[in-house]
């Protein structure tokens, strides 16, 4: 029995599976009795396919892919919410199974798919969603299910872990790491995506959603991004045992899901302060298995392609059989999301202010008033602009209180230099 | 639809079973459809079973488990290749899917037992076997099957792990490790399997054969143990910018299996040098999805039964679906094991010598003459018993050479005063 593959998107990750599949399909049949055979490709640019020598398979239009009745999966790769929702919702109701990449859309529209591949009793898959290569949404569909998950932390974007690494290695500013990560391809043009969190925060929506079997989408998320960070919070973070990583943070707590992005400063010791470049991994922890983490590459034409055709394998596997959908939709809890002005943690925020006597003490009323206790703040020069950073790092404290401290501070008059830096701290 | 288990063992790992079933068994239902209800539960202690309140499914004889007739899966938990294999091999003729974590069983009478459960149309999974908790064998039987995985290395015994540690962290001796790993239970009375390597060499036949499609078994595994590693090699390869653990490891080359379990020195940069404690992690390297690492506790109630509760779940999924097994013995390919005298890398390696003159020169003679070239030695005195310490780093060289030299140095008249500490490095 031949499963056939329509493929929509010949880019870096489509261009891997046709990849994979040119150079294994032998051995598919071989080590696993599955046989998959590419019947088509569509993309908006023909000289992708030309490249990779499936020109005879081309199509501009991707209703010649869910629409053939002989194909078996359709593998979407093209991103985005709009056409890449039709075709993933067009294939379901065409009877298709679906293997898709897409992020945004799991982590917007994953309901609805979900539940129309249950109706339509077929499958949808979408382990490169997260983590690139990582194999990390079929081991909490599957491996650990016997725990209650209570946590996943993540550095599940590879572009802004890249810059951090790069500014602490070579002592790059936020603009040079950023500038190098474009030429180097692992940003784009407009990097508002990754800088600003949204990529990790469509990630953890989806593997909150697994863990938690509740139903968490990016809205949920609370979202911050690198922006402010400079190379003195990343010494300041050396100095205190600590490094700075965007995490990607969901915990269960018996009140509902705290679930936010935003950079983390992580004891050197954590298992996840090692983790550098464009590598990802996620840690998670459950009541039975203890601590677990999963690393690799999470992104590239390669490790994503890897989680791609081993969805669309799994799913010729149990096509071959004669297996009907194994795995559904599990979000079967209702568990509230938590407002972050409800955190409890502990603070690292660097502001650069005026150089002027007063501003000081005004600040240190402000911590007072709303009942922030500052651990250490250290002051240190900035000869430019006669300014200053002071670095506080607090005792525990309310999100909702420091959030009126950044508040009061912003609208003290002629202080603030520039916006602040603020970390959360982690363990 | 209840599926019903019979629980045959109830030590640390059984027992880790029975709670993580009385406190989510609702879950289960809720949010995966799967019933499963506890029926039988057989051990040599009745105690045991009167601690975790089900004396009144106890049975001192594992056949009335297998005999059963309303008993679905069989859950083998005493370890062994005596019993174990009779109750697993039994419990497959009657009819019953299996779940085991039993690695000395896997690793010498996996063939046997896989093509049984193929024969008999039912299902044995093993996750639990390598890795304690760590989802690994579900990845590579899933997650990654459109790689050829070239390279699978780990850390995957938490007694040595967690000795190497102490030895490095608070300069304890072989023996005062070993004691403490002992009384803290990490190691039992008899540390043979554990120290010498056996444990370890049993874990990487079977992730070796699953990663490569071809069988290998624990006889297969060139092995050797930590039993000569003193904490001058710890802090010589400190020194050299590396750590020591103890590595499975297994590499596909163009010629076939390298398969072999020993101490090594990794550089500190690399993802499994602070992999430290009784913790596990397996780095797995694959053509499409580059590198990948699965990190996790290796032992203990809670992680174990992690991986075997969720191996039962999933095969109860499977029969609550009416779904044949779908994963069977995929070892297609016939590869052949490499001889270890034909290993090429790097070594360190520490003789513990008498402290007169000529030792030196007669021991370059012996490397010079098997053509192994050394790269640097180091000599250290060692006050107690006239003896010095020879630390050589070699530059790549044919392991059968270096056998040669060891054996050579082993015959010089009154010149070695202990086993020497062989060392491979590797990257």
């Amino acid at each position: 029995m031949t499963i056939k593959l329509g493929l929509v998107g010949t880019g870096t990750v489509g261009g891997g599976c046709i990849d994979i599949l040119q150079k294994h399909k032998e051995d598919f049949k071989r080590h696993y009795g599955i046989d998959v055979e590419l019947a088509r490709v569509c993309s908006r640019d023909p000289k992708q396919a030309e490249a990779h020598g499936v020109s005879d398979l081309f199509t501009l239009d991707y209703h010649d892919i869910v629409n053939d009745p002989d194909i078996d999966i359709v593998i979407e790769l093209i991103g985005g919410t709009t056409v890449a929702r039709d075709v993933v919702v067009s294939a379901l109701e065409a009877g298709k199974n679906v293997v898709t990449a897409n992020k945004a859309l799991m982590a917007t529209h994953g309901e609805e798919v979900m539940h129309l591949a249950e109706k339509m009793n077929r499958e949808i898959a979408f382990e490169a969603s997260v983590g690139g290569g990582i194999p990390i949404i079929d081991p909490l569909k599957h491996s650990l299910i016997s725990n209650e998950i209570t946590s996943v932390m993540g550095i599940v974007n590879g572009t802004t872990n890249y810059m951090l690494t790069r500014m602490v290695d070579d002592n790059l500013s936020y603009d040079e790491a950023l500038k190098e990560a474009q030429e180097r391809g692992f940003a784009e043009a407009d990097p508002t995506a990754d800088v600003d969190g949204f990529d990790a925060a469509a990630k953890i929506a989806i593997l909150a959603s697994i863990a938690f079997n509740s139903r968490v989408t990016l809205d949920d998320v609370h979202t911050e991004g690198i922006r402010n960070i400079t190379t003195l919070d990343l010494d300041t973070a050396d100095d205190m045992g600590y490094v700075i990583k965007l995490l990607a943070i969901a915990h269960r707590t018996p009140d509902g899901i705290d679930v936010r992005v935003h950079p983390t400063m992580l004891p050197k010791a954590h298992q996840l302060a090692t983790v550098n470049g464009v590598f990802n991994a996620i840690y998670v922890t459950g009541d039975a298995v203890g601590e677990t983490m999963f690393f690799g590459e999470g992104a590239g034409a390669g490790p994503a392609a890897s989680a791609v055709m081993g969805d669309v394998l799994e799913v010729a596997r149990h096509l071959t059989l004669g297996v009907s959908p194994i795995v559904g939709c599990t979000c079967t809890d209702n568990l509230p999301i938590l407002p972050v002005e409800d955190l409890q943690t502990k603070y690292y925020i660097r502001f650069a202010v005026a150089d002027r006597s007063g501003v000081l003490a005004a600040m240190a009323g402000v911590f007072a008033k709303h009942g922030v206790s500052v651990r250490s703040v250290v002051q240190r020069g900035n000869s430019e602009h006669e300014t200053v950073n002071l670095s506080y790092v607090t005792h525990t404290a309310k999100e909702a209180s420091v959030r009126a401290v950044l508040a009061e501070i912003a609208g003290l008059e002629d202080v603030l230099r520039a916006e602040p830096s603020v970390i959360r701290v982690e363990g």
